[in-house]
């Protein structure tokens, strides 16, 4: 299972399980990666969680989520950067380069507005990502999240962002569930090369069972990921995958269970 | 309420009223066009229908819905299309030059292969639409039915096939709902100045309390409507514009009421 090297499992998989026992399961289950959520962190604390990822020797591919930019007032959108500063800080912390960015929706209905608020959001953060040595991966989101959770809805607008802000503390991160229905997506994966700083698999199940908490097995849907596993490569990433499966009949099955259809549908299916 | 002459009610609006019951509805309330389903036309026949609309003066401005065009086998893809060319018949004798096209998801992982069947699909029918002069409006869908319902899911890509089939007979069928989140809409809306052959509204609400049946009235959601209807309107679009809210708690009111409520959000809010 050499495959499995670069098989992260995403806390948002298994959300039942603290810190702790994510880590301890995925040292059990021989899965070298953890894609790390800010609310599992705050529960057992920063150092609590770095000392339980050396001594299980597990490292985190990225940390979710930093973003959620746009806001009525500057007072507000200045708040929202403090955080995304703290949340910089984690990253470093933990030993991961990437801070994984859900840039949030519009606070009224000028949904141009909040991407430029966006776009200043993060041009005003990478100073600090700089310093920090952290890279910020702009994850576009389904479409169908652009009214709460991010108006950043496509690869070739989070290129184009990437291209403006002109950095390379700056670039990308690839959810197949995001993504897969575009069909500029190929084009955009090229132009990405080298910007791509996560890539992320789950499955698209037909018809979806819940648009929120419906996501399958990679296997279960019909998602080509091997066709955009070679694509993302193929624009120079090498890093983790991470398996973000965000669905409540995986949720309620036992966690040990679940990292074992994780890895035989990863090695699969991805 | 002059406002009110460009509003059609798409029955899909008010799912529990039959032909008969949309028609005289409609003529109360002082609504001129409907946009028509066919297993509405099915339930009382074409010839009623026809009978119907003529003596209560309600006209129609599209038929809904032909595409649905991949299939696995050549002989399932001929089938398809005699579907659609009974749907043309339909349309013509209705009255109406517009045919709405759902074009269909992809019968396996191959969504750009099922692409080309809608495009090739389309091709195949336009001389038939051309000799019962209708046309045809490809309608994109939201991303999120990619799976279940249309492989043609952004603007952009409906007008790259109008310009492609290069026909009058072809174009497309704007819906709030399902574009209003697209980061490229003006840019395509202006490319498709002279070939948008219908604009439908409803609103986006947040967060969503259902993906499928979850559009909101106008005005309830996050959707920029009048600025969305200059846009069509700049692209020379000045015909119908018909309400389609495909909502469980709309459904479960009396269909009058919902009438006078879209009466009012329309001319409030679009």
């Amino acid at each position: 299972m050499a495959n499995l090297v670069r098989l992260s499992l995403n806390q948002a998989t298994t959300q039942y399980w603290g810190m702790r026992e994510t880590i301890l399961g995925c040292a059990e289950a021989g899965i070298g990666w953890i894609g790390a959520w800010r609310h599992k962190i705050e529960e057992i604390g920063l150092a609590e969680t770095v000392s339980l990822l050396r001594s299980h020797d597990v490292r985190v591919s990225s940390l979710c989520r930093g973003g959620f930019f746009p806001a009525p007032t500057l007072a507000q959108r200045q708040q929202r950067l403090d955080d995304n500063r703290r949340a910089i800080d984690d990253a470093a912390t933990l030993g991961t380069n990437v801070l994984v960015l859900v840039c949030g929706p519009a606070p009224d209905k000028d949904i141009e507005a909040a991407r430029r608020m966006v776009e200043d959001g993060i041009a005003a953060l990478l100073p600090y990502a700089q310093e920090r040595t952290v890279r910020l991966a702009i994850e576009p989101l389904h479409p169908m999240f652009a009214g709460d959770r991010s108006v950043v809805v496509t690869l070739r607008q989070a290129n184009d962002m990437v291209e403006r802000l002109h950095s390379e503390w700056v670039g990308t991160a690839v959810d197949a569930y995001h993504v897969w229905w575009d069909p500029h997506l190929d084009t955009e994966l090229a132009r990405a090369r080298g910007t791509i700083l996560g890539f992320h698999v789950s499955d698209w199940l037909v018809p979806p069972p819940d648009h929120l908490l419906g996501r399958g097995y990679m296997g279960d849907g019909v998602i080509d990921l091997p066709r955009l596993r070679s694509c993302v490569e193929a624009a120079a990433y090498s890093g983790p995958i991470e398996v973000e499966i965000f669905n409540k009949q995986v949720w309620d099955t036992p966690g040990a269970q679940v990292l074992q259809t994780v890895k035989q549908r990863f090695v699969d299916f991805v």
